[in-house]
């Protein structure tokens, strides 16, 4: 079968591999939309994960099972589904401690796709445990929608989890790609009062306000650190969620934030040895600065949940859809686009 | 009155002051006791807190009242009171909103004596808001005991509150002065499983044993995040509490904490710009290694909190009191062994 | 001057005060807009409080500051200010050691209008600790919605914050009188998915809608715990709000949420010397079923977060003012509106 | 096989029984200790769980692998192992979706021994899941340590996390038989400061002081709320751990609990329709009273973390074993001594 791969650093291109093997519990699924994630322009063109070959890219879909493993019990053959980007083993000791799921046998683990194992950049991919990590689409869901969840919508919910917002808090969210719009619906979705975004593109602005935003901090205009304490009269922001940027955001961060504020972050820092806690802004490691950072959960349980949101009406992803290619063959180009995004680029998806 | 100051970085001294006027909320106290605080070092000796001139110095204290403001209401003169090294004002928006309230008004407001107001090495000192800020000295309570917990047992015991112990947990402490000690005795009453404490000095590892630890880690011994790994099967500790060190101690806490871990920090980091968490180590921002960083609780309430510890016998740290001046005017050479400190010092005390 | 009180259980009238004393930090204001509520009536007619003699009524209301206290630093005449129903005492041990303010005297001691004190239904009313328990009405801010903030809209957002609401989750809320309907958008903010709202009224029930319920659970149709089981396939809801019914309300919350789920409670239960924990519901005590409930925070910094939400749009409480009455003179009539409650009553407020 | 086991309600008896069936899994284990416990008291002769036949007792049990199936990784044939009480199916979307294990397919049913499946009461007895269910005795653990950890010590130390205590509080524990002796000392390993443990038997008592309590209160010196309100001057306990009694204890422990104060209860109501919470004592539902009451975790890693604060000496369970059986006959006489409690029974073990 083809599927679209990274070859090695800096390269990729279309190849043809075995149709995947599955276990008893796992299913093969065949992807009915696709979207690239900047995760993997990080993967091909950074290097970030390290060397790989012949990898197949890509862990956002949704798509319709073409076989379920012999004690598969809750899907079967032509079941649609959305499959989520963070596929655990949930059966571990780990877990049971207290142990995140998505790092269940080691931090990351419970990111496969495109990283441990081929990702869904193909004309069939596998699922390990269907049961626990597959989600009906329902009804009336559009697949605009659907592929939004597996990764921009739970991460950037996350991003508010790991926040801890209150009603009313004042929010800064830093970056406004897909993840930060995400981060900003939570954030809404939170019962924050005002949300603070900070931005430069436009239509990623624009799209901020439609999800919750109440101002736009560029830093065009200025140290986005001022802008923010400007704007608070002094105290900074009660929570900071961190949905892009490089290291030096984590500084920005840290002195944005009140005494007894938290910070989120969802970004993946794709480069450099540390991230510096300013010592100051942190007031000498004594301010009650919170500064919490994790992957996505995933799972089953976690797309149901995400689904809620969309079936009632909470939140609409499809909005940051901006580009629509038909045809797997099409994947090379939505990747690439992501690669050299340009300013009217939000999300591009591949339907099949 | 007389009163060991700070002249200037890097100078100390005695000299004469007024006596300290009062509100209607506040009261005059008489030292019983005093210890001098390895803050108070980084105070005149690294001018961590900037220039200072002629500011008394001194924040642990325990004393006798000689006068009270009108408005006061559980407390008279002759009382024998417990002086928290952090005395906040309770009536602000801030705590209303939150914020701890040792940053009632401010990063780190809470912290008045030696820092934005004299101190306690004097005759006689202010205490602002008594009825919010004293507590009574229990009946059968020590002077060591007593003076140990305004600063050095409500500290440490932080630590473990920040590093959110659960039963059973690993828990490695990191450094063991006498903050350490409070630290390693703090995850102990938080039902920690194994504690590894991480330090040198012979006397101190000891203590640490007494206190509950039931490993030592030492540095001499290799690196300390490799020890850690190697204790924990490569999994990491459960929960790390910093209690000592140079920035690149937060490096250490984030490698050698586990995925969904969390690190508790009461270090006074007093050089650096920046704090650096290692990258990798915090798995590129995904890992859930939380990392939090307070300055101790203070007032009233907190001081019958940990008095209660001591009198039901959960704690004794009086232990950790190593040497005994009898005499205000040995402030100086208490002062100065903090300052040298030789391996048998641990906690030097002026009784009055 | 001129008050509107309960002259004895079951009997109210219009009497002649003194204009209120004020001590150093207070505040006398004037009226713009007062609300009833139902505590009124339940104070009132069902002598809920035990016996009250010529105590003025009412603890809703925004207005205009005639006169403040010499340490009063945020406020002065003339300034509009939202006044929330609870006003706590904000400098006491209690809150110190974690006690919530609204309690920081004892029980429910930070209630004081129209139930310690003389409530807000006069042509003056005096407010305790002005800096710490009034608020700005922001510009732009109707009377309307300035006078469901005092308690509508902070006690049903309270629901939410007790109920423990995750994203996506299923979340019934038992009554949808103002309180529950507060309730409901409450359970929005937190991000809610399902929203399950129990009540008959046709008008209330519009309005949940409008306000996010996603269905309405009518006892009409039937046993209210059954249909919540089989709205969620017999799993039960994920949290439950409590925001009006009998002590039988108690059982039916806690059979109708799932093990894990959490019940949070803002109904004042008037009656009745128990409220019942159903044993098998209750899983024999062992089924990780919470139960919390509290009366809501007062203050300053919450009334202003409260505000933040109605100025940023997230939440528009001046949709449930059903019926508008102009002059002091019609406090009688509108608080007998809630007393016979028709079925288009929601909340009736009277302007000044 | 020899099974002791209930035949019907009010019977036991000695029964042969077939060799258990072993899935892939699973693990067959031979007791090596075992000890009867309260809740098979309730079981047989009260009919707790409704009509039983020749359902094997007991769930609390040491003992030796004899076979493990093919896909267990981490034990074989010879192990030495600690048996959770509670032994959940892991592998569910509940658990995912944060409700606790041991209600991963409905209430309570990770309580498998001696409820769903037959006890451990038996020549062997069949474990499911074993490398997630089973956890390593170590080394230099007695048998008589470790049978109290399946049960006593994990349950005692639950109500300890459920009342949710910080360092210095003051904790009443409501019933001292063995799993109220573990809530002392887990309110001890929590930090509490008082602990006030209410309870009669001197044997029982006498152990509570050990183990950590500071006063006893005792029923026969009048009523037990009024006496913990008198020892906190009012105020009632910050924490109740609610251990034992009647139905009526609920109420009890609502009415000893400050504003803002947790009960969390561990004991398994086994009478009555409903457990009443006191409408005063809760403030008509707006006290912050939370009150909450869960089954134990069970499983591999809670057992490590139990068997860890043993082998680090922060708990000695072993204490409460106060009569000492050899041999599996024994089983019977050792269930009636738990029947007939005499005054100096807190724990019978039957050696094997």
């Amino acid at each position: 079968m083809r599927a679209f791969a990274m070859l090695k650093i800096g390269a990729t291109g279309w190849i043809e591999k075995e149709k995947p093997q599955m276990g008893p519990y796992d299913a093969l699924v065949e992807p009915l939309v696709l979207a690239p994630c900047t995760s993997d322009i990080h993967t091909v063109y950074e290097g970030a994960l390290g060397e790989r070959n012949n990898l197949t890219l890509g862990h956002e879909a949704a798509g319709k099972i073409v076989a379920v493993g012999k004690e598969v019990k809750d899907f079967k053959p032509g079941d649609r589904v959305i499959v989520p980007a963070i596929t655990p083993d949930w059966r571990t000791v780990q877990i049971q401690d207290g142990v995140p799921a998505c790092h269940s046998e080691g931090a990351l683990t419970g990111w496969k796709f495109s990283n441990i194992k081929d990702g869904v950049f193909a004309e069939l991919f596998h699922v390990n445990d269907a049961d626990m990590n597959l989600a009906l689409m329902p009804d009336g869901m559009s697949l605009e929608q659907a592929v939004m969840l597996p990764d921009m919508v739970t991460t950037g919910l996350h991003g508010a989890e790991l926040a801890d917002i209150s009603f009313g808090a004042t929010v800064a969210v830093i970056g406004i790609g897909p993840v930060g719009l995400m981060a900003v619906a939570g954030a809404k979705l939170r019962g924050a009062g005002r949300i603070l975004a900070v931005g430069s593109r436009k239509r990623c602005a624009d799209l901020a306000m439609t999800y919750g935003a109440t101002e736009i901090i560029n830093y065009k205009n200025g140290d986005i650190v001022q802008q923010v304490m400007d704007a608070t009269r002094g105290l900074g922001a009660d929570n900071v969620i961190i949905a892009g940027g490089p290291a030096s955001v984590l500084t920005q961060a840290v002195d944005m934030v009140r005494p007894g504020g938290s910070i989120g972050n969802v970004n993946y820092f794709g480069e450099g040895d540390v991230l510096p806690v300013p010592r100051l802004g942190w007031a000498c490691g004594m301010g009650h600065k919170s500064i919490k950072g994790g992957l996505t959960p995933g799972g089953r349980a976690r797309m149901e949940r995400m689904a809620a949101l969309v079936m009632n009406k909470r939140l609409d992803p499809g909005l940051m859809v901006t580009h629509t290619f038909k045809g797997l063959e099409h994947l090379s180009e939505a990747l690439e686009m992501m690669h050299h995004k340009s300013a009217d680029v939000i999300k591009p998806i591949v339907l099949l």
